[in-house]
């Protein structure tokens, strides 16, 4: 069912990050960034903590919004790191990702995409990207964050040894962003 | 410094949980429970965490409040779980922490409690236990979460093989509220 939007009410796309915002823009031309970098509850469920960020970037705000967040979950961890992700990186990072998923003898990984979208009348939706892929010794030199560990089915390379572009071409985040677009029309 | 606190005024220990709260009481005879478990922010920063969650509980609220938080440092993962050992517990558990501590060849873990006091002037301080041990592959019968793999230094058993009287005795919560106790005073 498509999202009824009251024509002249902005969507804003609620997202500290320049490139991720430029990323939307290129699919969705009407969005407006909102600028803010709100705190993320505890959880390992994504779409609970972006039901929190939408209740919390609507507050005494019009129009509608959406956030988007990528995770990435190991098999083994049975929902770790998950949206959790960040404070692997700040903390064991690429490496101890990959001595973890060896220790457990399981490779197996998904990278996902959610994106949570508050309508005006303050219902939320869900769109989600994922592909499937294993953990690998870090390899490329693209990307940021786990782009050199992640190697997606399909592909002989991580993410971190393709070019943006070729990334993006089909990445979990496209993949969300288009479905949101479809849903908006 | 000793706090300074209106007479009259209550001190609230924000938890969920009853058991926290009688133990809690055992030592400050004069504070109520309030009653909420109110959402945490992400962070590896235990800080950072008691004091959103005590600007959270103050809001629109009179008295001084006080928060804890209790967590399991694992020394290999520099950081982790830290705050977010709720999150290993509910995936991963006590033995995949252990599968972990092994593969990174260190069972070194500080297990440690923060409790964050606000008084009435908004004013946030701190008060830690902490104790340092190591990782064990799960033994004892007693206690919850990870008490079946922590077993503290100098002391031949983890903590769920002590009786609740035995772990309570030194825990590095009672540390932690002997120090806000004096504060008081």
């Amino acid at each position: 069912m498509p999202l009824r939007r009251a024509i002249h009410k902005m969507l804003y796309f609620v997202t500290g990050s320049r490139d991720k915002f430029a990323e939307a823009k290129a699919i969705l031309p009407d969005i407006e960034q909102f600028e803010a970098d709100l705190p993320e509850i505890q959880s390992i469920d994504a779409e609970e903590i972006a039901r929190a960020k939408l209740e919390e970037a609507a507050k005494g705000r019009e129009g509608a919004f959406f956030v988007e967040d990528t995770s990435l979950y190991l098999e083994a961890l049975g929902g770790l790191p998950g949206p959790l992700i960040k404070w692997f990186m700040k903390t064991i990072g690429n490496e101890g990702l990959v001595t973890i998923a060896a220790a457990f003898d399981n490779t197996k990984a998904t990278a996902k995409t959610i994106i949570g979208y508050r309508g005006e009348d303050g219902d939320v939706r869900f769109y989600e990207g994922s592909l499937e892929g294993s953990i690998v010794s870090p390899r490329g030199e693209h990307g940021f964050g786990w782009d050199a560990i992640f190697m997606p089915h399909g592909i002989a390379m991580t993410f971190a040894e393709m070019s943006n572009e070729n990334k993006n071409e089909n990445s979990m985040r496209q993949i969300a962003l288009k479905k949101l677009k479809a849903a908006l029309i």
